[in-house]
């Protein structure tokens, strides 16, 4: 943790990337996200769901550098000990999160069972960190920060960490609201936006409600000027593609 | 290491992979490979190209698992520095083992200068791990493997690990020939084949010499009558697809 250099670490938790069953991703994603924000990942360590190897590699990860992002372990099920290892490794008790309980509640009402009640436990002391996709948020104490292992949520969730970075010299960020249409035709109009401004950090966030679907695209960058030259070409873009129910929103 | 489990750890070695520029595929694909081998993998850790760091992270996993699978960092340029941190970690010098050096003047001739001499390093005590792809081998020392970290040259050389595993109750290996068709054909048989039989492991190692190209098909698998009726089906699904040229031969 050299003064001019800001690292984290990343803690991907899950037995189904041991086994191969499954790829991981979010990696990566996380990787160039946080360079985006002047962040240097420094290390990465896969464990499984077991709790002792969590709380270990998170010590070791959170000792170390300014900053640990985990993945995975969240969801309802009974292998769902993320948030169990992130207390133990902090000392402190697990509460239910009144304000995940409301949204829960709100959702689910009668249907609000001991399973989905497991995804709204929280550290004391832990502060949430958006979901912007679907579902509970994480949540982040100290300096580790708890995010979904689905990759799209994982996503979602990043927006609202890297505000709260330091070193991050950071960052404007604007978003784009894509309605009735999906990630299918978004794909290439944004991706030809992302090559062309490779400083900047393109995400696209699905959502599905009962109203209708669509996908909010989050553009992220230091440079306010080259983030309004790249919203006004995503949007001549995606109208290009046929996209026409397409608007600029206040960003989540 | 309990008796009844063996275990794995893998250590993936690159800048590439911590800055985001490159998505690993190498965690997956020793992950199922170990795992038709009867080898749990038990925890992965990503590390960049620091001395120190590979060091450290191979000597934690080395003295926790049974076997340690390095990926990357044996190519000729300066930040390849595997074979470097293998033998400090082992105390033992670096050697340029005399086999590879044959292999690479025979290939390179007055053109093995001395980035290319890197790549024949190997820790005193080291055995080679055979590379059927392209270049030189990886090498093998007490109970580390050090592979590659080209996917495709990295899957390769794990067929060269798997008999050297214990507990492995393995493994009949049955390999066969494609001459002048590339993957892009071979793909959707051999993926047909392949989901018929998940407890198989099937991988394709493409080769391309001066004579003509192709790919060695390799079927692995502990019931040796499941992998010859698979060798049968792969054979008649690769015929079906208008692949003539093809013909069951020796394991490499």
């Amino acid at each position: 943790m050299s003064e001019d250099r800001v690292t984290a670490g990343v803690l991907i938790i899950g037995d189904e990337i041991l086994s191969g069953r499954t790829q991981d991703t979010n990696l990566r994603d996380i990787a160039r996200y946080l360079g985006v924000h002047g962040v240097d990942l420094a290390e990465a360590r896969t464990v499984p769901d077991v709790l002792e190897e969590i709380v270990a590699a998170l010590d070791a990860l959170r000792t170390r550098y300014d900053y640990v992002i985990t993945t995975g372990g969240i969801g309802p099920t009974h292998d769902d000990i993320t948030a169990d290892a992130v207390a133990a490794a902090f000392g402190v008790e697990l509460i239910e999160h009144p304000e995940i309980l409301a949204m829960m509640t709100a959702r689910w009402g009668d249907e609000l069972n001991a399973a989905r009640r497991r995804m709204a436990r929280v550290p004391v002391g832990g502060e949430l960190v958006k979901n912007p996709v679907q579902g509970p948020p994480g949540f982040t104490i100290g300096n580790v920060f708890v995010l979904a292992g689905v990759p799209q949520i994982m996503r979602g969730m990043l927006e609202d960490v890297g505000p709260r970075l330091k070193g991050g010299a950071v960052t404007v960020s604007r978003t784009v609201r894509v309605e009735g249409s999906g990630e299918g035709v978004i794909a290439a109009p944004l991706e030809a936006v992302a090559k062309a401004h490779p400083d900047l950090s393109l995400g696209s966030y699905p959502f599905f409600t009962p109203e209708g679907y669509g996908s909010n695209l989050v553009l992220r960058g230091r440079d306010p000027q080259a983030l309004a030259s790249a919203v006004d070409e995503l949007l001549n873009a995606l109208r290009a593609a046929g996209i026409e129910t397409v608007r600029e929103i206040e960003p989540a």
